[in-house]
């Protein structure tokens, strides 16, 4: 069977969980994405945090790739020609179609993948981003310089993982206003929550988070609610089109919670949850994060671990919850695809 | 300001409560179509069950036909031209650019809306239907015409009103396939089951639902498990690409509950569901629709009343879940101006 196929070049800017998780479905995927979108993919760039980076505009081993950084070795042998000093020089040097940026997230200034983004689109690459620094920090000049260059800004992996978030607003509820929203964004601190419920107290509930690799060494900008209020000013800038910076967001964090606490509102049959809201008002947006005690009957009681979820109030839909269990690396590499097969598809 | 505005009409089949419904959205939202989608919209046709029909090349006065929908007297006062005898007659004299189908639900053969879209889609307009009989007995037949057509077959209304669970996977979910999915998506049963609960016997149950107009007449289409067959068989025949008919689904009803039953569950902390589900087989699909004890775990459990849910597990997603609370006939219109628009949109 002969069909029409384009070939798309990737330059990938991060290399870590996600970065090698989106490689890996690039690889499962590579003849559903041939033979359903016509798609044929080379990676001919990579910029590692630890790992070197490599360059070829052949196309990079990507298996090769995998097996090296997890092996802790460089990508510099994959590199048949010299790398640019700097991520920005590889960007430019690499000529991909589309450049997908995983790198760690920067709460206060959304760099440097602010600066990855903005190259990319500039030389007039999709840019897809995992990160919701750029969201916040940027959302307004990015997707304004993609609409000039004709491209696409997408970032759906920036709030609860590959749930499709952004996407559901921008491609499957058109006419429709949002009014407010409600739900439980941060894994970490819902996961130590659910194992207080279970007995433990709050240092072992958070170091057991830190033992399977979900919160991290310095836990405190998930405890204290601060990737939570990134993630409300991400969605209020977006789906209400209300810029939001993070410091907007009224902010308090579990840090006050205590294993008596969430055993009494067990005891009463209500749950604490890590909450996040924002609504429309005529001046704006009003967004907070707070722990707050939720009834049987809430669409957020049943959200339990490192699942998270959202209910959407709209002018033409009452209430609209999206749930997402069990999310991990292979979800949020979900979202960077699905990001990608919409930018191609026009 | 200016800018580009297409004119776009539209003819109505059905002028029922949602036909009706979205009439009343069309009005509210025309600014915003305006101004937000350059479409200005004109409707030239409108056939109705007990009212009549109304034709009018040059738009018909909308708000007028309502009133008189309303107060039980007939469009034909509306009609400056002769209307056709039949419905058919009445599609292809109209010459709009989207027929909008909401005539009642014809289990066993889908029809007259099959024939309603077909004479649509013949004419090169888009159909839009919030009808699911046409998708269990028509949707490869009339798909395949749209797409020779370069015009849309589109029917969000059809399972769990406007929340987006055909666009959520045409739209948002690019190059993932769906493996299985659970739900509640019959709102009649849950009612009863919400009632019984609550301490009602099953007969009182059914006749509360029928006096708040949510359950029909003769209620058997949803208590025996038809309605959510129906409904399962178009979610596997769209999204799974499997054409399932209503009675290849494992029907079993509700009607063997008792008030005893339903109370033994929730004192033992479980609730009584219809649940409907469907799986991938090497075959093909396998799907049942029965009644189910959950648990308080269960994304189903808090799913009460009219609301609705279905999880869905993807190869690249492990549980997506969307719940829909409150529908009315104002959530199913919107299911419709939703499909107008990505129709429109391209």
């Amino acid at each position: 069977v002969e069909f029409a196929v384009t070939q798309v070049n990737f330059v990938l800017l991060g290399f870590g969980n996600v970065g090698r998780a989106f490689a890996r479905l690039l690889l499962a995927k590579r003849g559903e994405l041939r033979q359903r979108y016509g798609l044929d993919w080379r990676v001919v760039g990579i910029a590692t945090g630890r790992h070197g980076a490599a360059l070829d505009p052949e196309g990079i081993d990507l298996e090769a790739a995998l097996a090296l950084a997890e092996a802790g070795q460089s990508l510099a042998s994959l590199s048949p020609v010299q790398v640019p000093a700097t991520n920005l020089g590889l960007i430019r040097a690499s000529q991909a179609d589309v450049l997908f940026e995983t790198t760690p997230v920067n709460y206060q200034t959304g760099q440097p993948a602010v600066d990855h983004l903005r190259a990319a689109l500039e030389a007039g690459m999709h840019a897809i981003s995992a990160n919701k620094g750029p969201v916040v920090h940027a959302y307004r000049e990015l997707s304004d310089l993609a609409r000039a260059r004709g491209r696409c800004f997408y970032f759906e992996s920036a709030v609860m993982d590959g749930a499709p978030v952004f996407s559901l607003w921008r491609e499957a509820l058109p006419g429709a206003r949002l009014l407010s929203f409600r739900g439980i964004l941060n894994s970490t601190t819902n996961l130590i929550l659910t194992r207080m419920e279970e007995g433990q107290s709050f240092k072992d509930a958070v170091a057991y988070a830190q033992s399977i690799g979900v919160a991290e060494t310095d836990p405190s900008g998930d405890i204290l609610g601060w990737d939570a209020a990134v993630k409300v000013a991400a969605l209020a800038t977006v789906l209400m089109d209300r810029p939001l910076k993070p410091d907007q967001v009224e902010r308090q964090g579990i840090e006050g919670l205590t294993a008596a606490v969430v055993a009494a509102a067990r005891a009463g049959g209500r749950r604490w949850k890590l909450v996040c809201q924002a609504e429309r008002t005529p001046e704006g947006v009003r967004a907070s994060v707070r722990p707050e005690e939720v009834e049987v009957g809430d669409p957020l009681f049943g959200v339990m671990g490192t699942s998270s979820a959202v209910t959407f109030h709209a002018d033409v839909l009452s209430g609209l919850t999206l749930v997402e269990e069990n999310p991990g690396p292979q979800t949020t590499a979900y979202g960077l695809l699905a990001d990608l097969l919409n930018a191609v598809r026009g």
